[in-house]
């Protein structure tokens, strides 16, 4: 049964290998699914992509940041979410638009409602059936980040102001959302992952029970 | 006197030849003034214009191209109008959000009321303080970008109901907005940039009348 769950969370709290490991334990059990993420490989969403590497190079205003993650989420929810559940199969997707409130509405600090508004013309209304939401405080996303190589000097690089309202978001949006469950992203990935999957279970357990 | 004045209309309608003759007035009469256009040598309009370029050989959602056209603006607002603005100039822009409005609103049926909520998150809620609209019928405006060589079959190419469409929202945007003036667009660009002139005079005597 078609279901689209949203992995959320600050960098560094282990949303890509849960998604890997989720996707696992799908394949495992036998249940058609697709892992996804934006700009999610269509032509457009790749272009914008590239867009977006470069602005980061540049000054943009954030307004011009948070259009082009919309352009390139109109397309991904048109042309890979919409159809991978109209064929019944399960979306499992690595950020979507918690992602938006969390970074362009907490973090850069422009107007939620806005920002609200502006996402749902892009979704054309289609909300997750779930977001899971990975939660570490920032100094653990950091190290994590920094023992893969991956960012050196995050916290230094963004701003140690900015993660923390980024994640403060996370938080506040979990609260107010009905959709929305908060999962603990400390300790081993096998654990994380064990709550996940009960959390999963317990949520839609037609679809993921096995 | 700082003044934002827009130009506007059909493709074929004459925009880019009525700039012309108005910043060769400017010049003549020594008014310090900016001609514009989006995406306005912003790098990042300039990126995001390659994108939409891109965009028309592919099948994007309406709600992306409608995104990338904001994001850029957010750009060309802030770098580029406001500062010419500040400086105590004219602008003179070829299109702004009248054509969103009539291209993706009217056109393409995005909900109007949406479209000039995300326009006035891009803009900042700046407004120009006079749009000049020339009106062509759309089968003169097809077929002046013909005689230019510009868009052979422009009619067959974007839809006659389309085109229709979009001139029909500029007449009633033009009618609804006390800041709009319909300019008729028939005729020699002389005899049009007389009107668009006089226009301009009677509209701002203090920054115009020579």
């Amino acid at each position: 049964m078609s279901r689209f769950i949203v992995l959320e969370g600050v960098e560094g709290a282990g949303k890509s290998t849960q998604v890997r490991l989720l996707a696992a334990w799908l394949t495992a059990a036998g249940v058609p699914h697709v892992c996804a993420r934006e700009p999610g490989g269509t032509p457009v969403g790749e272009a914008i992509r590239g867009v977006l590497l470069e602005a980061r190079e540049l000054d943009v205003p954030a307004a011009t940041e948070l259009f082009l993650m919309l352009g390139a989420r109109a397309a991904f929810v048109r042309d890979v979410v919409r159809p991978a559940l109209a064929r019944g199969e399960v979306v499992i997707a690595d950020r979507f638009d918690f992602s938006t409130f969390a970074y362009q509405g907490y973090g850069r600090g422009i107007p939620l409602e806005d920002v609200r508004r502006l996402n749902e013309v892009a979704t054309g209304g289609l909300r997750p059936d779930a977001y899971l939401v990975l939660d570490v405080p920032v100094d653990e996303g950091a190290r994590r980040q920094e023992a893969e190589g991956k960012a050196p000097d995050r916290i230094e690089a963004a701003g140690r102001g900015f993660l923390e309202r980024v994640r403060t978001g996370y938080l506040e949006l979990t609260a107010q959302d009905g959709r929305a469950h908060g999962v603990d992203g400390r300790g081993e990935a096998e654990l994380v992952h064990d709550r996940v999957r009960a959390l999963l279970e317990s949520l839609f357990p037609e679809t993921f029970a096995t």
